[in-house]
This record gives structure tokens, sequence and C-alpha cells, in this order.
């Protein structure tokens, strides 16, 4: 007999099924039992007479294939049960669970720690476990936006002989008989792509940051959407792909993970416009609305980005602001700077009800304009010689941007830590499991 | 007036465009100039017959703005060809160009490390940066034909505390205070994930191999296209859904790349059938057909790879061959060793012309069976906790594979060296660009 699926039992009523999964929860009562069966599509409820079975109900999280009929019921939850006639154990637990994973988050309440010392255990729970499946249609709506858009899909390598933003914040490995970097970003590789000719690509990879920060929006490996596109006339041929993205990114998300959207309590708005504060604007905003102040290069601080934010919300009623025209002392030396004010640049960031989720602009296209750029900051153009050959060849203007999957996710769904829209969070003091 | 691709210029037939693009070629005549205009999507014929124009022809490479009128032409290449109205030059070549990109590799005749060295250049060569299509191409349907037999989309770490196949070949790390390793595969993730109830998920992703081999068809880190499935009856489960992308895979070559297929002169066939061949059947076939002779509890070495496949390719008219059962002792600890004899693994590999291109079977999934192969290969059980964990909650049956995406890209073209399949490969020596 075929396996049939939670999701597909609607289709059965009446018949009889073979269904496999976990035991979410079993219920003996006086004249019959329940047991929710879980599988990779939902939970159903079964119900069983037979008094055998009833005399070896098996344990919660055993693995199982449950023969059964299914019959209409009014009062279970979807209209419909499952008369279970048979339970055949497939894996049983033989060590005892570490915490319930069939109760709310807010019943449980899990410290951080302990969902990601138990991480696979953990992801049984679903409402951890749904978190994912927003996640996937990101990744899976960004690629295919990026794809409609002319863009090419690449991969690029995470082992750099060097650091792309001058030499901080690397993690450091042994290559053979080489000390070697783990890839801060796909910069370099992207702009260099650009330059190859295939003009637009964008990649879906991880990036690593050895920064010291332990934070709830801070880990050190994560998953970057970067893209980088040529012949642009400035920043705002990125933005607008941003912009596009996320309308379709909701859209689908509206679309293909309601019942997950649902579950989470979230309505996703419409993205009409959003509104851009160039970054001295924003200075003078949350100076005036908030009567916060920050220095003349001041980039904004967590709680400026949650102002800024709280200030788009209810002047352009936006949970997204761009902030645009950031110092060039604040930008790395690709950042292209702005023709009247070269004290600026024509980059941005893109926040999300209160926190940076994308970093991006033009990129200097010259290789003089670049090589003096990297003078400038006390390096050596040499050392980025492979990289900036490309530039010495004809280089077409151009620009792009990196958006953080996990952040993007966290915010969707108002998760209150990062490490929830991560598998397996790597963090200043975390690599197991 | 906005920018006209190359592949759009049909649309546009006696009107005026502008176009963006590299000079590929510029070849001044008597009466009149051709220059050759490459963008992303192809290259154009253009004409110059203005006389300042033709004074001032940019460089071969130069970026350019091209403002012409698209002309019916019955002897250029297709059909029409653009007569330049004007040239703007946007950015020039500063240093001389390393090699030509406008002839064929076979004209060229360039080494592997030139290629390399001056990979972003080298990559304006269509013959070279079309592989990439072909890839992107490969990726795409992986991820779509996954998702549309249930797989969830994952990413797991590659910063790992221990390695996953016994402490060998790994690139250490140093983690802050800690030492790491790169992932060599996200097997004990993708099982891990699994376990939590996701059932079927799949990853595409880098992993990290520290081999010391400096061969056509070995590079050190490569993207992985990974699977692991829940709830199946043996490794025949896993082969069926590799044939299914398999002939998927060559379906949307056919439909959706198939400029770049016959820019190689390659013809996909059918996928109808992919024979198995177990170990020791496919041993007793090279002795009997070719001479060849293999130990007993040895693997197919290369040769013994591409005769297996000349033998498939003479039988079964496939240029694929699965090579089942491998012994036990070839296999990583979590392979599922056989019921009827345990000495043999229900595992395989995929030949691809010639060429190993995916590994995968059934794995281990009862925790007891699991920990006494862990101890029989010398290991201790307690330092695989993390992984184990789930297995000792109840863990269904399942299996799966990882296919290397390089190495797939390289067979369906046929290339001399699988770096060639890698935008930035990183073998024994290279790590730059």
């Amino acid at each position: 007999m075929e396996r049939v699926l939670v999701s597909e039992l609607g289709n059965h009523i009446g018949k009889e099924v073979l269904l496999k999964g976990w035991v979410h929860q079993v219920r003996p009562l006086s004249k019959f039992a329940f047991l929710l069966l879980r599988d990779r599509t939902g939970i159903i409820q079964g119900i069983i007479f037979d008094e055998a079975l009833r005399a070896n109900l098996p344990e919660r999280e055993t693995v199982v294939a449950v023969h059964g009929r299914v019959k209409p019921e009014k009062q279970a939850p979807k209209g419909y049960e499952v008369e279970v006639l048979g339970v055949e154990l497939i894996s049983k637990p033989v060590i005892p669970l570490p915490f319930e994973v069939n109760r709310s988050l807010e019943k449980l309440n899990l410290k951080i720690d302990m969902i990601l010392d138990h991480r696979a255990f953990s992801l049984r729970n679903p409402e951890l476990a749904n978190v994912f499946r927003i996640q996937a249609e990101i990744t899976r709506t960004y690629a295919d936006y990026m794809r409609s858009q002319g863009f090419l899909e690449i991969h690029t390598s995470k082992i750099v002989g060097t650091g792309t933003e001058g030499g901080t914040n690397l993690f450091q490995l042994q290559y053979f008989e080489k000390p070697a970097y783990l890839a801060q970003s796909p910069q370099f590789y992207k702009q260099m792509l650009v330059g190859a000719g295939y003009e637009r690509v964008f990649e879906v990879g991880f990036v690593y940051r050895a920064e010291d920060h332990a934070t709830s929006r801070h880990i050190n490996e994560y998953l970057s959407l970067d893209f980088e596109m040529a012949f642009i006339e400035n920043e705002q041929d990125v933005i607008r792909i941003e912009i596009g993205f996320i309308r379709q990114l909701f859209e689908n998300l509206r679309r293909n993970c309601a019942e997950e959207l649902k579950f989470y309590k979230k309505e996703l708005p419409e993205i009409a416009d959003i509104p851009q504060f160039p970054l001295s604007d924003a200075r003078d905003i949350l100076k005036k609305e908030f009567g916060k102040q920050l220095g003349d290069e001041d980039d904004l601080d967590p709680e400026g980005e949650r102002l800024l934010c709280d200030y788009a919300k209810k002047t352009h009623n936006s949970e997204f602001a761009f902030v645009t025209m950031y110092p060039t002392s604040v930008r790395p030396f690709y950042a292209m700077p702005d023709k009247d004010n070269p004290k600026l640049t024509r980059s941005f960031d893109l926040l999300y009800k209160g926190l940076e989720v994308t970093t991006g602009g033009q990129r200097i296209h010259d290789p003089q304009m670049l090589e003096a750029s990297i003078k400038s900051r006390g390096m050596n153009p040499a050392s980025f010689d492979s990289y900036l050959e490309i530039f010495r060849l004809g280089m077409p203007p151009h620009g792009g941007l990196a958006i953080g999957t996990e952040r993007l996710t966290q915010q969707v769904l108002d998760l209150d830590n990062v490490r929830q829209a991560c598998f397996f969070p790597r963090d200043r003091y975390r690599i197991t499991p």
C-alpha cells in the first residue's frame, strides 16, 4: 500500500490509507484514544477504538506507520479524522525527550541555547520549523526574480587569499602550505564577473564575518543574497531591482506560504513605494522628531534605525526605509563617490522594521579612481591586482547589493533572535551542532 | 534613449537603437569598417561609413555605447546589422590584453593556468563563458526538480567542530579561540534535518576536501547538489529521484540552452533507463570484457570507470551507469549494510561518460547500529553526540546523495578540465584570483 501524506487525506475520505510520520501526541481516554500523527505536511488526528492497540500506545516522537480509514468528523480540526486500524513501530526514542515539541513556544519558554543545543529535535516544533519554509520561499523568489531580470546565477569561492574590505574581521584557515581566509562577501568576484561580460550576476551563498558581537541580530556565518549589475546610471537602478524583488517576495509569501503566515498571525502589506532618506536628512529627522543627536559623520546606531523606521511607518506607511548618500568614511573603498560632493557615496542601506537588511550602492568602475581610493585608505593597490585587472581592461559602470537572508526572515516573522532563522547558527561562542 | 540588448535587435529592424557593451572586434576596410559589439546576450555586427568615426575606431574590449540603425543585410550572420551612427567611449583598456578573447579556444591554445590567472578577462571568450550558462541551468533545474518532489531547500553551516567522515582531508580554521574545520559535506546536517521532520531536504552549497590530488577532475572546493529523503525502502528510491532529475535536466538543457549546446556542438540524448551494476559484477565485466583485473575489495579506478561506461554505452546505449552494493570497507560508517550480506552496503555511485558524478545510498537509521558502526571504525560515538541525538529520538529510514556540479557540467560539455566549470577554482596550488 502506498503512503499517503497528511495534506492529501482530504482526497481519501472513506478510504483506507497508510500514513507515516512521528507520534505528535497520544491521549488515552476511557472508551478510545487519540493519536496525533505528524508528517512533513501537517498533523492529523487519529482515533483508536481497538483495545489491543489502546493497550500498546506508542510513545510520543516514535516513528510509525499507521494503517487507518479516513472518516468525516465534524468535531475534528479538519472536518475529518483517521480511525486507526493498525500501528507499526518503525523507530522508537531511546532517550528522554529534551523538552516537549508539541506545545507553543510561549508555553515552552525555551532559552535560545536550549533550542540550538538540540537543534534537530527542536525543529519538530512546527513554530520553529515553519520559519524555514518561509526562508525557502525567500531564496526561491530571490533566484527566480533575479533570473527574470536577466541575472546569471553564480557561485564564487569562499576561500580567498586576501580580505575584501581591508583585512579586519577575517577568519583565517590553513590552505595546504598557505594561510587563507573565509570570504567576507562575494563583492570582488561579482564585480569581476560583471566585467567578464555577464553584466548581471547573482549569488546565494554564505559569507563569514569574524565579528566579536554577541547580539540577537548577529551571526558570524550568514546567507547573503547578492547581486551586481552593469550599465547603471547610479544606485537608483539597484534600488529599483530590490523594490521589485521585495514586491514579488511579499506577493509570493502571501500566495505560497499562506498557511505559515496564518500560523504566525502575520499579514504582509502590499509594497507601494519605499521612502528614501539621505543619511544627513535621517540625522535631522532623528534630532527633530525624537531628540536624538548623532555626529556629522556617524552612521545610524540600532536605536536610530528603529526610530527612522517608526518615522517611515508614520509618514509613508512603509515598514521599509532606504538610507542613502553615506559618507565615504563609513563605506568601503569601492563605493562610488557622489559627483557633486565626493565626501558622500552613491550607496545605501535598506532598513526593515528597524533592522538593516541590505547594503548596496554604485561602485567605482574607473581603474585610476579605484586605485586612488585604495591608496587613500592606506592600502597598496598591488595587493589587489587580481581584482583590479578587469577594471583595467574595460569596466562598465555598475552597482549591486547584498541582503541578509536570516535577518530578512527574522523581520518578516518578527523573531526575537536571528539565530531562529538559521538552521545551525555560528556565533561568537557556538560551532555545534 | 533606452538601451536595447543585442538579442532584442530583431524587433527593431529599421529603427534607431542604443546598444551598450564591449568592442569584440574592429576591422577597418577601404570604404567602411566593421565593429563587432558584444553584450551579455550576444554579438552584433556594426558597420561604419562615417569618416570621422572610422578615423577614431575604439580599441578591442573598450566599453562603449553605440548609437545606430538596424538594417536588414543578407550577408550579415543574423540577416541584419547595425549601421553605426555614433560611438561613445565608456571605459578603455589601460593595459595590454593578456590574450585575444575573440578567437576559438582551439586557435588560442591557452594553458589552463593562463585562463585562470586572468579569470574574469578569459570569460569574455564566449567559449569559456557559456559553460556557466549551462551550469546555471543545472543548478536551477536541480532546485526546481527537488521542490517539485516535495523537498525543502536548506543551507547548513560550512564551519564544523568535527569532520563527518573520520577526520582526514579537512581544512582547519581558527574560529575565535577554537579550532574548527570546513565541512566536507552537509551529510550530518541533512540527515539531522530529515529527522527534524522535514523528511525531504536539498542543498546547493560548497563543500571542502583538503585532498592532495592535482588532477584535471579534482578541485578542493566544489558545489555539491545534495539531497536526503525519509521513508525509503532502500537506495532504489534515491536512484529513482536522481534519474528523474537527470531526465528533467537534459530536457531543460535541450529547451533552454539550445543555443549554447549548438555552440558547443553537443546533443543530449533522451534518458531512457540507466543500467545498474553491482560492484562485483562490474569487476567481472572489466575482467571478461577488457582483461582488467581488480582486487575483491577494490573500488573502480578511473580507468575502470571509463571502461564500465564504455560497456554501458555498448550494451545499454547509456552514457550513465550506476555502480551499486559497495563493500562496507570503502564506504563511510553511516552507509546501510545489506541485510543479506552485511559486508556490502546499499550505496551507489553514478558514473557519467567515465567519471564519477554522484555518491549516494541508504543510511543507517537505527541508533544502536550506527554507534556500533562508528566503533567498528575505531572512532568514539561520544564525539558524534550532537549528530546521534536525533537518531535516538525517532529516526525514519532514509537515504540521499550528492552530485558534483562542476563535474556534471564538465561531462555535459566534454571539457578537458573540471576547472573550466568553476569560476574561481581552488586546487592544490591555487587560491587566486
